[in-house]
This record gives structure tokens, C-alpha cells and sequence, in this order.
């Protein structure tokens, strides 16, 4: 043992930090994985360190600590319980996890990385509630925040202090996307003074909205204005629902479950319509606009479009955490599978045994480049949850940065693309691992189950992901005129400067890397990327251009640009800043080992994504020629693949969830697939015993066919 | 009115025909559908009749009727059941269904469409009864019927009888794609002249049987023959297992339940260990080896690898149908999205109202492809299923052609693609219509989750997907020498006749299409398929001779040759032999508007497959030059998806299942979305009522947060 006492402080520290680090994450225990455990390059535990600070570790410890505490979870397998039961105990939970005041915003702004910890960690260990508190209450009191004033703050107040349980009622059953195109209305009624709500029909009852269902007391409902009969477009109110007393509804208002849903059952999602509801004047939350007591409309600001903006601005969080949800799910899928992969055998070469079939390089392919996904998205989301923070705390405390104008625009052009690019992906992950598991993945005990079912709202609620993607490609293109004037392109989070040499990458750009090295190497990865990026854009803006020549309007002329045109664009722009953040990452660390596994990973992802989706642009733009670039796309995609390989397992092993959490019988990290399978099967309730109707068997057999 | 009695027999006797036809097919309701069922191109009712046959039409007819008459299906909903439920209901249901007879020989043979025809209806019908009956049971004696002999006639019998409930156990804990790797031992007992079965440990356990968790009385076990300590390949016997009389187990058998599943939660999977369990010598299945009471090995066939492929022949059947069931539930989803499209309204240009989002190209994207692999899928099951039963009848009959050996060897290669081909596409469908309905889509009654957790276990049963797809490659590589000879190739399915042209098609073709008419044509797109089965075979061939070459063995050579080589190849070549069928379909067609619309399909799935999977290959291997081709692939799927559009609606109705099987609020026929959405919640139990436990609700916003 070193004596401490000899050394200087700095390296004391240093020690002492290690020391720390080591008490803090536990070794795994012995067992199959540990063939490929040991063959890893670098050390999994300084990898998880650099990814999540010593500070957040030290944060999910005491967290995770803290949830096996709570009595309400030492209910097993909430999915298979009836909706009822599923409800019930979700509600509970709600209640139990909302008392930590983990999503506070002083507990939120202690660290701003714990943000997205909290959401990894709830995602996999009980979205129910996470949504139930995150979609259904928080969101009712941050739409108060963003859009009320002083006379809502009781509103604010009594949510937090848990006295009423809210909802944010926007999304009509006729209209989600075109949020515009709402039907519900709010009248003023000058001799009243109140507003008057009304839901013309069935089509304009608000829905999905989290909480509403069964428990909301208040509601944030979204409606157009009428005044004298003109409309002012869409505005939100604070409208009472249910009796806080007795949950009943009150009159004129007809509130209501919307039933079972393929998955989050423990949400309760609920629609509304109004029958001429009256609501006092001051509901109207008027931070952007007014209605004075004799009924005329106020505001400064003139651009109804901006008012719009303002309206639905609270929907940006959402974005910038459902990517994070889906890395998550993703994350837990992956852990399974590969852990998985690296435990099951299956044939070998003759007469040598049955090899892992992670070995196998079909199965690499189906799974690596969802772990090099995973480490991408990860990193980003970090990253961008952290800015997106700061952003919001800068407009909050009164601090906002000259550039906060431009700041929202390119978070919102960024997310707009980065939700629906970690969905998808996460998506396929998810996908890809259950079958990578054979049909033991089609186990409930596998988990696969919960996991997809979880996962598919993300690719829709808060901007259905084609629809939302629009946002970024319309961002883009009007960046379109500055790259043709050659002018330097510069944005708050640096996502699109390199636009700044539009020109020169389109005329000086190709593919002429000459080997698997040269191809592999970051650099050559990210010119290829943003040769994608410009030429997209020039050919989405000329495609717009030819067909309004051709005499379509705009509207028609942009819906026609999309498929092969904006929607790769934007695609490309968002794997590109995906893999531009990942770069820094890799060059800011010290250890060489770590900087090589990243490096691997970045390589990965950027050449399978080239493979799936662009090839077809880099031919059609001539960067691509001859025979040589798929080859060589290929032949590195497989080299890298075979080289992570080995690490595969301590790369899981740095950023899955801890067994309490993963729940899964294939996924343990002690690797002891066939011991967890085995008590799965013994440990349920029919395993052994005759079903309760096992009469009727014999019965049938006796009677033979009995007719109809 | 036509009098009749003018016309001559044969005109008379045609417009019966129509008439008859007219009748048997109902007029859908009006409703907000008309508006494209007005536009499309060609009448729905001739292009049914034409796809199923007026006999199989009339057939379907009255099951339909059949079906809604059952009892045990006025029970809906199961999904939503607790487990125990959904085994008893599914038990009740297989018991009803099975006394229909309808898988019977008999009934089958009456007119070979009636088995794809049966398979798509009980797929969406019921499938986990379907699941119940035809993997647990049929297989059972299927499995009897084809590896034994008079003595276990009364077994068939009684199964069939429905005196006893039988199990087919193959698959272990711990080893499923490789069969020959299996534990399970059966060692013969020269004094006691039995068998004596021994699971050595849990991963030797049986499992995933159907029917063995909690109805099986018999099972088919395979295990590995062991005589005098000589082991002689895996060997399959006739094993009791549960009591008829009390279901409880026989001593040494432990035989249990896996519990609950993703989906298919209606059918019992079991698993079972044997510990020294004696078994009767007579139990061993033997028409292919018998084993004599002084334990001698007795066999006609020598090759212990025809042997083990004649025991494991059962399967075959169960790859046809699985093709088939994917199709059915990818039909039923985007059967759901595109009428969904046709009625869902949402954005419009300015001041023109909003229009279908079957409107919009990238919608359109989203779907018809689908729609178009929908046709493709459906007109090759149905051959192939005839071609299937066809030969098994021959068989069995004593009729085998001349040819029958190849005969069963193109069908495993042809259905070892088929089925993992037919798996991918439609699992994509399934997903890609769940989240073209948006929010909705994620409502139970949508019945997405449904399909999606049903048509999951097609990727993995009867031969895993990736697993499978190596027995088509390694039976196409075998032609290579024959075309480097430039010998004469014919198949008895046809699937490879174009490989005779092998050497012809490598050296002179090349994508010298000029414009998209000339590109979307059939011959052209079959001209880029037989060039890219014959260079992937080629390239396939030598990659595996250059790592040989550089010192790998065959196993590691042919393992490291799938990814971008034998697996491109082998989809190709499927994708390839989908398209010829249906050409023929195609020709053979009179009526000119039916043509041409499925000539676009046929197009749309060509081009839309080879810019999904081999635009990277057709540069790779040097067949498309220059920026042209990408642009002229992109520009025809465009305009497919455009010209389909219109049709769309009336292409789903000419294969929609009727609305009692679609059972979907989203998908009726009617268009009445929002009408039965508004009936599925408010019939939701907790609609409008408040939860049994509301009082916790109220008793939390009182006491606030009360401390955990």
C-alpha cells in the first residue's frame, strides 16, 4: 500500500479521488461475462467516471438508495396488473416520488447534468410516473409559469405543494400537429365578464392529456379567443375541472378517461368538452396577450405568429427530454442484448465447442451500431439538456444573453430534428435487441415487451416526428442565401458555422479517402457529413424553386420536397452535430485508451449511418465515384465492428442501469442468464400448479367434440 | 333489366358469374371514404375476385358467418385479460374451433387456397387459438404422422379425436437455431427395454413447446439416441407426460409453464426436465431409424445428416404459413393507416381548409410501399402454399414426382428467405402504420399493440430469422460452379432458371434505363435483380474462398462472408422471385385497369426494395455509373406513390379483412373514425365514473405531502 503521507497533495488527491471513485461503483460479480470483461482495452470504471463526473455518480448512488426505499415499489411488475390496479398504483408512486422533489428547480439547478441523470434513471426505472409527473403535473405548472402572471401564482403555488393535481390540455381529437387548427373556443362575455369555453363536438374535445383522466383538478386548456365574434387565435386558460372536494366534474364540463393504451397504462390520459362553461376573466394567462374587463384585446406584441410561439413554447423541454427517453430505453435494450450475446453459445467450428454469439458477425452488426448510438446520443443529450437549462435559467433570473433570440431558434431547429433522430434510432435498437435474444427476448421477463411499448409515444407526443422535423428543415433553408453570398454563418451552440463554407465544400468536397484508415478517421467522416448538409440544402432549395416555377404554391411545393430532399437534409444536419459534439468529447480526454473506444464508437456510428441512409445522395451528387467507396464503407463498417467487439461488454458495462433498474432475466451484469431464466419460470404463479380450470381439460378430452 | 332468355349460355352464364360475385361482396357503407374509393382506377370487387377466386370468396363467406356464431367469442378483448383468462378463454375457443375441422386433410385438400386463405383469417381472427392449434397440436401429430410408423397410428388418432392433447418439444433452455447441439438424452435400457430420458440440467429443459404448459398430455421430445454409450444423433419419440386423468405430471417428469409472453399470452409454452424417465422402446419414432429390443441402431438411411434433416422436416410447413401470418398482420395494419389517412384531416394551403394526410408525399412514403409489399407478399403466399401442399400430398400419397427431391430442396431455400423477407417488411409495416396514426395509433382500440406483439414471435419461430436466411444462402452458393460452366439451370418452382443466363447477365447488363417510364417498367426491374443475385453470388463465393485462402477455416470463412455478401444475396434473390410471381399474376390478368395497377405496385416494391437495400451494391459492383441512376430510382418512387395515391383506398378494400376481424376504432370500412373513437371511450369501464379508490386522490391534496 502507498503511504499516503509520502506523496505531494496533488497526487494525494488524485489517489483519493480514484479511491472514491472505486468505493463508489462496484465491481461485478464473477461469472460468464467475465471472458470478455477482461479482454476490454481500457478500464469501464474511468469511462464511466469522465462520461458522468464524479459528482452525478455520487448523485444516482444516494438516488438509487432512496428508490429501493420506497415502500410503493415493492410492488413487482405493474404491466401485468389490471388498468385499474395499474392506475392505482402509478397515483401512489406519483405522490411518493413528487415528495423528493427531484424535478424541483433548486434541486434541478444544483448541478445542471442532473437533469438528464433523473430522466435516464426514471425512464427506465418507472416512466409511468416520470410521465405521469413530467407531462401530466410539471407541465401545468411551467405553462402557468411561461405564460401567467402574478395572479396565477397561487395556481403555481398549490400544484407544487401538491394541494391540487393538474394538466395541460392542449391536443384536440381532431387536431395534434396543426395545433393552429384547435376548435375550442373561448368567448368573452362582456356583461358576465367571464369566458365563455365551448367544444363545438367530439372532434374538438381536448385529449391525450396526461392526468386528465382520472385525477386532474385543474386544467391548462388551450382555445381560440373570440371577441365581438373575431377571433384572436389560439390562448390558454387555467380552467377548473373537477371538485377538489369530490373529483366530480363540475357542470358543463363532461371529463373522461380515454381508456387502455398499448402501453403507460399507469397514466391516465383524459379528454374534455365544454358545453358553455363559463370561467372567470382572469383565467386567461396573460403574460403576451389581454382581454380588458370591457372586452378589448391587449398586447405588445403585434406578430400573431410570434404570439403563436410564445403560447407553445413550453413543448421545447419536452423535445430536448424525450431524446433522452429514448436513448434510455435504447440503453436498457442494448445492455440486454449484448449482455446476452456475450453469455448464450451457439454452434462453433467443427469439433471446438459452441462460441459466443457475439462472435458471430451478423450478430455484431445487429447490435454494435446501436452501441455506438447509444454512446453518440448520450453524449449529445448530456450536452444539449445542460445548454437548454442554462438557457432557461438565463430567461428566468432576467439574465438572458444578447443571443437569446438566436439561441431559442437553433434549439429548436436542433431538437426538432434530434427528437425524432434518437427515436428512430432507439426504435430499431429496441427492436433489434428482442430478436437479437431469440425467442427467450419474447419473455415478459425479458423486459423487450415493456421497453417497445414505452418507447413508441416518443415518436409521436410533442411533435409527431415527420411533422416536427419540418421545423429544422425549414430553419435550414434559410440559411440558403447567406452560404450563396459566401457570408460567415454563426450560431449560439455552433451547430450550423460550418455552413460559413458552403460553397467551398460543395465544389472541393469528394470521396477520396484511400483506405479503411483514412476513411475511419474522424475528419474524413465529418467532410462527408457536411458535404451531405450543403449540397441537401442546395438541392432541397432548387427543388422547392422548380416546382413553384412549375406552378405549385408554396404550401404544395414544400410538402413536395421532402421525402429524399429536406427530410435527408435535416437527417444529415442533426447526425452531423451529433458526431461534432461526440468529437469533442473524444478530444478532451486524457486517458488514450478511452480516447480510442470513443473514437472506435464515433467512426461506427458515422459510417453506418452514411451506409443506411446517404449513399444514394453521395452518388446523385457526384461526391461518390466509381467502385471504391461502397467497398470501402463496408469493409470499415465490418473492421470496426470486429474491433469493438471485445470491448462491447465493459462498454455496457459503463453506462447500463444497475440490475434493480434493467429488471431484466437476460440483462443481470453478473451474466447468469440460464439461473435468472430458471427463477423466472419457478417463481410464477401457474408454473407448477394445475390452472384453476383444469377440469374443463379433462372434461373435453372425455366428451370429445361435444357439438356447438 | 338484360331479359335473360335472349343470350347465349356462355354471355348468360357470365353475368350470373358477376352477379353472384356482386352479391356474395357487399357495397361498403357511405361515409367519408367515398372520396377516394370514387377515384380509383380500376373496380375493387373484379380485382378481389380475381386475387382470391370466386369458390375461395364463397368459402371465406361462410366461415365468417361460422365465426360469429362461435360462443366463446362473444368474449372480446382478451389482450386486456389477466393471464390465467387468457389461457382458459384461448383453451374454450381452440377446443371450438378445432371441432370445425377446418385444418383437417380433408378440408384442406378440398382446394389448395383454402390453407393461405384459413391462415390469414385466423391470424387476425384469433392467433392465439390459431397458434394453440397449429404449433401445438398439428405439429404434434404432423410430427407423428412423418417420423413414425403403424404403431403410433392410435396416437394421431386420439389427437385428432380430440381424446388427448399433444406438445411438440424441440427447442431447449439453451439451444434453439442449433438443433444438433441439443442435451436432452434418450439411452436405451437392453434389460428393461426402454428408454431412459435424462435433461442433464436446466439449460437442457424443453421449452417453448405450445400446449405443454398446462394442456399437453403427450409430447413429440427429440433427443439424442445413446446406445451403449454411443451417441447416435438427434431422434424424436412419442413421450406421456401428463396424467389424462388428474393433468397432474408423471413421476420423474417435471413439466411446467414459462409464464407470460410479449403477446400470444393465449397459448400455454411449457418447458420440461426429465429425470431418468423410462419410456417404452415402441416410443421412439422409426420411420427413418428404429433402434431393436437388443439394442442394435437400425436405419435404411446412412447419411446421419439426411437423417437429422428428415426429423426436422415438420418445419417446413410452419415457414410457408408463417409467411403468411406476417402478411395477414401487416395487411391488417396498413389496412388501418391508409384508411386512417383517407378520413384524417390536418393542415391545408392557405384558406383552402386542410386535406388528407394521404395527401401529403411524405405520407404517402410512409404507406404505399407497404401497400405495394402487401400485394407482392400475398399473391407469393398464396402460390406457394398451393406449391407446398401440392408436393406434401404427392408425398404422402405415394405420388412423389420425378423431381421431388429438388422439389423439397427449393422449397426450404425459397421459404428460408420467404419467411425472414416476408418477417422484416412486415414488422416495418406494422410500426410505420402505428405511427402514421400519431397519438391515436397508441390507443389499444387502434389495435396496433395488438398486431405488434403478435406478428413479433414470425421474426423467431420456426427458425430465426438471421439463422434461417444462411440455409438459402449456402444452397444459392452451390450453383456457382454450374454457372462459371455455363450449364443449363432449371428448378422445379423456377426461382433460379435465370442463373442458366449467369455469366451473360454479369458481363452485359448495366442501368442504361433513360427516363422513368423506362425504368419502372417489370423487365427492367427484374434486369437489375438478376444482375444483383448473380454479382452478390459471385462476390459471396469469392470472399469466402480469399479468407480461406487467408487461412480461416470453412465455418469462420462462411460466418465473415454474411453481412453485405450472402445476406444481400439471399434477399435479392427473394425479392427477385417475389417480383417473377407476380408478373405472372400480372399477365395473366384481362382486364386492363387491373393490370396496370398492379403493374405499379409491382414497380413501387422493386424500386422502393433496391433503394432500401442495393443502391450500395449496384455501384460496388460496377452496374450503375455516374449521378443519373439515384435520381431517375428516387424521382420513379415518387411519382409510384403519386399515381397509387388515389387507389389506394380501393387496394385495401379488395384486401381488407371485414370489419369483425379488423376489430380496430381507427380502420373500419365505414371511415368513421372519430364516431368510434367516441364509442370506445365513453364505453371504457372508467369513462366517466371516478376510480374505486378516489378518495386517496383527495385524502393526498389535503394531508399535502405526508412523509414517506
Amino acid at each position: 500500500m502507498i503511504k499516503t503521507t509520502l506523496l505531494t497533495p496533488r497526487t494525494r488527491n488524485c489517489i483519493n479521488k480514484v479511491q472514491k471513485m472505486a468505493q463508489l461503483i462496484q465491481d461485478f460479480k464473477p461469472g460468464p461475462l467475465d471472458l470478455y470483461r477482461k479482454r476490454a482495452s481500457f478500464d469501464w470504471k474511468k469511462l464511466k467516471v469522465y462520461l458522468e463526473t464524479e459528482e452525478v455518480i455520487q448523485f444516482q448512488e444516494n438516488l438509487y438508495k432512496t428508490l429501493q426505499s420506497i415502500p410503493s415499489y415493492k410492488i413487482k411488475n405493474i404491466t401485468s396488473k389490471s388498468l385499474d390496479e395499474q392506475r392505482k398504483i402509478t397515483f401512489r408512486r406519483a405522490c411518493d416520488i413528487k415528495q423528493l422533489e427531484l424535478f424541483s428547480i433548486p434541486n434541478i439547478v444544483r448541478n445542471l447534468r442532473y437533469s438528464s441523470a433523473l430522466c435516464r434513471i426514471f425512464t427506465v426505472f418507472d416512466d409511468h410516473t416520470y410521465i405521469k409527473l413530467t407531462v401530466g403535473e410539471n407541465l401545468f405548472s411551467q405553462s402557468i409559469m411561461n405564460m401567467g402572471t402574478e395572479r396565477h401564482q397561487q395556481f403555481i403555488d398549490d400544484a407544487n405543494d401538491g394541494k391540487i393535481f393538474g394538466s395541460y390540455c392542449l391536443t384536440e381529437i381532431g387536431h395534434g400537429s396543426n395545433a393552429r387548427g384547435m376548435r375550442t373556443t373561448a368567448t368573452y362575455d362582456k356583461a358576465k365578464k367571464v369566458f365563455v369555453l365551448n367544444s363545438p363536438d367530439f372532434e374538438a374535445a381536448k385529449c391525450w392529456a396526461g392526468g386528465l383522466g382520472q385525477t386532474a383538478m385543474y386544467g391548462t386548456v388551450y382555445a381560440q379567443l373570440v371577441l365581438d365574434g373575431k377571433h384572436y387565435g389560439l390562448h390558454a386558460f387555467v380552467v377548473p375541472i373537477r371538485d377538489p372536494k369530490t373529483l366530480l366534474p363540475y357542470p358543463n364540463v363532461e371529463v373522461g378517461d380515454m381508456g387502455e393504451k398499448i402501453g403507460l397504462n399507469g397514466v391516465d390520459n383524459g379528454f374534455v368538452r365544454f358545453k358553455n362553461y363559463e370561467i372567470p376573466r382572469a383565467s386567461l394567462l396573460n403574460k403576451v396577450a389581454d382581454v380588458t374587463e370591457d372586452g378589448r384585446y391587449v398586447t405588445p406584441i403585434k406578430d400573431p405568429k410570434k404570439r403563436h410561439g410564445a403560447a407553445l413554447g413550453s413543448l421545447s423541454a419536452g423535445r430536448v427530454n424525450i431524446a433522452c427517453m429514448s436513448e434510455s430505453l435504447g440503453v436498457k435494450a442494448i445492455t440486454i442484448a449484448i449482455r446476452y450475446a456475450g453469455v448464450r453459445k451457439q454452434f462453433g467450428p467443427e469439433g471446438k465447442g459452441e462460441i459466443p454469439i457475439l462472435e458471430y458477425q451478423s450478430h455484431q452488426l445487429r447490435l454494435l451500431p446501436y452501441l455506438a448510438a447509444a454512446y453518440v446520443l448520450r453524449n449529445f443529450n448530456t450536452w444539449m439538456s445542460q445548454c437548454f437549462l442554462q438557457f432557461t435559467i438565463d430567461q428566468v433570473m432576467g439574465n438572458a444573453k444578447s443571443d437569446a433570440p438566436e439561441m431559442g431558434v437553433e434549439i429548436h431547429g436542433v431538437s426538432s430534428a434530434g427528437k425524432p433522430m434518437a427515436g428512430w434510432i432507439m426504435k430499431e435498437a429496441v427492436q433489434e435487441s428482442r430478436e437479437a435474444c431469440g425467442g427467450h427476448g419474447y419473455l415478459k421477463v425479458s423486459e423487450f415487451g415493456d421497453v417497445r411499448n414505452e418507447h413508441d409515444p416518443n415518436l409521436t407526443y410533442e411533435g409527431e416526428n415527420h411533422i416536427l422535423i419540418q421545423q429544422t428543415i425549414n430553419w435550414l433553408l434559410k440559411f440558403w442565401p447567406q452560404i450563396l453570398e459566401n457570408r460567415a454563418i454563426s450560431s449560439p451552440l455552433g451547430s450550423v458555422d460550418f455552413l460559413s463554407r458552403g460553397q467551398d465544400i460543395l465544389r472541393h468536397s469528394t470521396f477520396d479517402f484511400r483506405g479503411i484508415d483514412e476513411l475511419c478517421h474522424p475528419e474524413s467522416i465529418i467532410k462527408i457529413y457536411q458535404w451531405l448538409v450543403v449540397y441537401l440544402l442546395k438541392a432541397t432549395h432548387e427543388k422547392i424553386e422548380e416546382q413553384v416555377k412549375a406552378g405549385k404554391d408554396l404550401f404544395a411545393a414544400k410538402n413536395d420536397s421532402q421525402v429524399y430532399f429536406g427530410k435527408s437534409m435535416a437527417m444529415a444536419f442533426i447526425q452531423h452535430f451529433f458526431l461534432q459534439r461526440m468529437l469533442v468529447t473524444i478530444k478532451e480526454a486524457d486517458d488514450l485508451a478511452i480516447k480510442a473506444v470513443l473514437s472506435k464508437l464515433f467512426s461506427l456510428f458515422g459510417l453506418w449511418c452514411i451506409e443506411k441512409y446517404h449513399v444514394t445522395t453521395l452518388y446523385k451528387g457526384g461526391f461518390a465515384v466509381g467502385t471504391l467507396p461502397p467497398a470501402l464503407i463496408h469493409d470499415s463498417i465490418l473492421k470496426l465492428c470486429a474491433d469493438i467487439k471485445d470491448d462491447a461488454i465493459a462498454l455496457i458495462d459503463a453506462i447500463a442501469p444497475p440490475d434493480f433498474l434493467l429488471r431484466s432475466a437476460l440483462g443481470a451484469s453478473d451474466g447468469q442468464v440460464y439461473k435468472h431464466l430458471e427463477d423466472s419460470f419457478y417463481n410464477n404463479e401457474y408454473c407448477m400448479n394445475r390452472p384453476p380450470w383444469w377440469r374443463d381439460i379433462i372434461k373435453q378430452t372425455q366428451s370429445h367434440f361435444s357439438k356447438l
